[in-house]
C-alpha cells in the first residue's frame, strides 16, 4: 500500500511514462510542474494552447519545449476540447488543467462527442498526508459538489474508493463525517451518514467499509473513538473521509494543509479517466503529486477495465 | 494581546481567583481539571451534585474536597439549576458543565427565573493555538448552532468578537469562511458572507473587521491571499474564523486539534456569563485552558458591564 507521496512517485516512476494532454498550457507554473514530472520520468506531455505563449512561458520556466509536442490552439475552449479528444482517441492517457477555469475543462470533459463522459458524477478527490499518521487520507468532496444529495454521496464514495484502491488499499475504511457521532434528525448530514452505512451493510455500496455519522476525531483517532465507546473497524482508522458538503470539505482540506502541513494532491474523478487539477496557489510539490496521482489512478482504471 | 495559552493562564493568575459553580460535579475528569485550576490559582469552586459520588470521584482524582464547598443535589437537572442560580445571585462568577448533557445545563442557563438568559443567541466559541502562527484563533460555531441564519451569524460573530476582545484584541479580524472567495449564488454561504461584510461596512456589525467569503487559505495565509489577489486587512490575517455551519466548524476545530496539534479551549457565549464546557475526550490541558478562558471572559464582561 502506498503510504507516502514519496512512495506514490516512486511507484509511478516504475511504470512506462504516460502521456498527459495539458489543456491551455500557456502558464509558467503549469509548465514548470509538467517539466518536473517529465524529468522525474512520470509522464510525456502534449501541450495544447497558444503556442506563442507556451514558448514564452516555457522560457520563463527554464524548460526545453523540444521534449514536448505542442498543438497550437489559442482559444481556451477549443484547447480543452482538443486535450480531451486526444485522450478519447488514445493519443494521451489523461488530461490536465492548465491556465483555464475548471468549469471550461470540465465542460470539455463532459462533451458528448469528443469528451470523456462516463455517465457518473464528477467529484473532486484529494489525497493528503500529515506527519504522524501511517497512511494517506483520501478526502472528498472539497471542490466540486456543493451540497451533494444522498445519491451523489454514493457516487462520491465510489470515486474516492477507486482512488484508495489505486493507492493499493483493497478495502478502504470510509468515514462519513458529521459534527457528531449520533444520528440527530435536526442534522440532515447525520441521517445521510447513517443511510450510507446501511447501504454498505446491505451490499449497495461495495468494495469498502462505510461508517457514519462520525465526528472527525472518532474517525481518525483510535483513542477518541474509544473515549466515545465507538467500536467499529472504521472508527479511529478511516482512510477515506467523506464530508457532508463543499464547505466542510474545503475547510478540512485546507486546514490539513495550513495547520497540519499536509502534503497534498487532487484530481477529478468520475469521467473515463482522472483529470489532473492543480490550483495556482498550490506548491510545486503538490502539483507534482497531483500529476503522479492522476497517472497512478489512470493506470489503475485501465487495468480495472481490462479485467 | 494574549497570543498563547501559557500567557492566557498567566494573565488569569494575576487576578483574584473567581468562583466557578460546577454543575453535576460527580466526575473524576471534571474534578481533576477543577482541582488543577484551583492549584494554579485560577479559581475557587462550588461543587454542585451528588455529594457521595463527588467524594468518591474526588478520591479517585486524588484531590482534597476540603478546599471546595459541596452542595448535595443528586438530581442532575436540579444541580444545573442550582449552579446557575449561584451565579445569578452573585455567589459564583460563572458555571461549568460537569457530568451532564450539554442540553441540560443550557436549559438551566436559559431558565427565565433563576437562569442567566440575556436574550442573545447562545453559541460555542473555541480558541485554538497552532504552532507556527503568531496568534490564537477564535472559532465559531463548532458545537451548538447547526445551520445558523444570517441573523444568527451576526450574533455568532458578536459572541466570538467578545472572546477576542477579552484576549486583548480590540479590533479582531473576522473571516467568514466558505469554500471559495467569490460570491456564488449556488453557494448560499457565500451570499451570507458577503452580506455580513456589507453589514460591517455599514456599521451594523461593529467592533471588528469582517470579510467574507474567504476560503480558509486566504483567511489565514498572507501568501495564499496574495496569490488570489485579495487585498483586504482581514485576508491572510484573520483572528476570528466563522464557519458556515456546525459541520464545517466541528471539522475545522478537530482538524486543527488532530492534524495541527492545536491546544484548545471552549466556552458557550451569549448568556450573562460564559459557560465553561469541557468534553470528555479533551485533554487535561484543554480542560484547564477552557476554565482559564471562561474566567478571563467573565472578568472582561464584568468590566464591560461596569463601563
Amino acid at each position: 500500500m502506498i503510504k507516502t507521496f514519496k512512495s506514490l512517485i516512486e511507484t509511478v516512476q516504475k511504470g512506462e511514462p504516460k502521456t498527459i494532454s495539458v489543456a491551455a498550457a500557456e502558464d509558467r507554473d503549469v509548465l514548470s510542474a509538467v517539466n518536473m514530472a517529465y524529468k522525474y520520468g512520470l509522464i510525456k506531455a502534449v501541450l495544447v494552447g497558444d503556442a506563442r505563449r507556451i514558448q514564452a512561458a516555457a522560457e520563463e520556466a527554464g524548460m526545453d519545449t523540444m521534449d514536448f509536442e505542442i498543438i497550437d490552439i489559442p482559444d481556451k475552449e477549443k484547447a480543452c476540447l482538443k486535450a480531451v479528444e486526444l485522450v478519447n482517441k488514445g493519443k494521451a492517457t489523461l488530461p490536465m488543467k492548465g491556465f483555464v477555469d475548471t468549469s471550461v475543462i470540465l465542460k470539455a470533459v463532459l462533451d458528448r462527442e469528443i469528451g470523456l463522459k462516463s455517465g457518473k458524477l464528477l467529484s473532486h478527490v484529494g489525497v493528503l498526508g500529515v506527519k504522524g499518521f501511517d497512511r494517506l487520507f483520501v478526502i472528498s468532496d472539497s471542490a466540486m459538489n456543493i451540497a451533494p444529495t444522498l445519491q451523489d454521496k454514493v457516487e462520491i464514495i465510489d470515486n474516492a474508493v477507486k482512488v484508495a484502491n489505486a493507492l493499493g488499499n483493497k478495502m478502504p475504511k470510509v468515514a462519513v463525517l458529521c459534527a457528531a457521532e449520533k444520528v440527530n434528525p435536526k442534522m440532515p448530514a447525520t441521517i445521510d451518514a447513517e443511510e450510507l452505512t446501511k447501504m454498505n451493510e446491505r451490499g449497495e455500496i461495495t468494495g469498502c467499509l462505510v461508517k457514519g455519522p462520525l465526528a472527525l476525531d472518532n474517525a481518525i483517532s483510535p483513542e477518541a473513538a474509544k473515549h466515545k465507546g465507538i467500536s467499529h473497524p472504521v472508527a479511529g482508522n478511516a482512510d477515506v473521509l467523506i464530508t457532508p458538503d463543499i464547505e466542510a470539505g474545503n475547510i478540512l482540506n485546507k486546514s490539513m494543509e495550513y495547520f497540519g502541513n499536509a502534503e497534498k494532491a487532487g484530481i477529478i474523478m468520475g469521467a473515463k479517466t482522472p483529470v489532473i487539477l492543480t490550483s495556482r496557489a498550490s506548491s510545486d510539490e503538490s502539483k507534482l503529486n497531483s500529476i503522479a496521482l492522476g497517472v497512478l489512478v489512470a493506470q489503475y482504471l485501465e487495468t480495472f477495465k481490462q479485467e
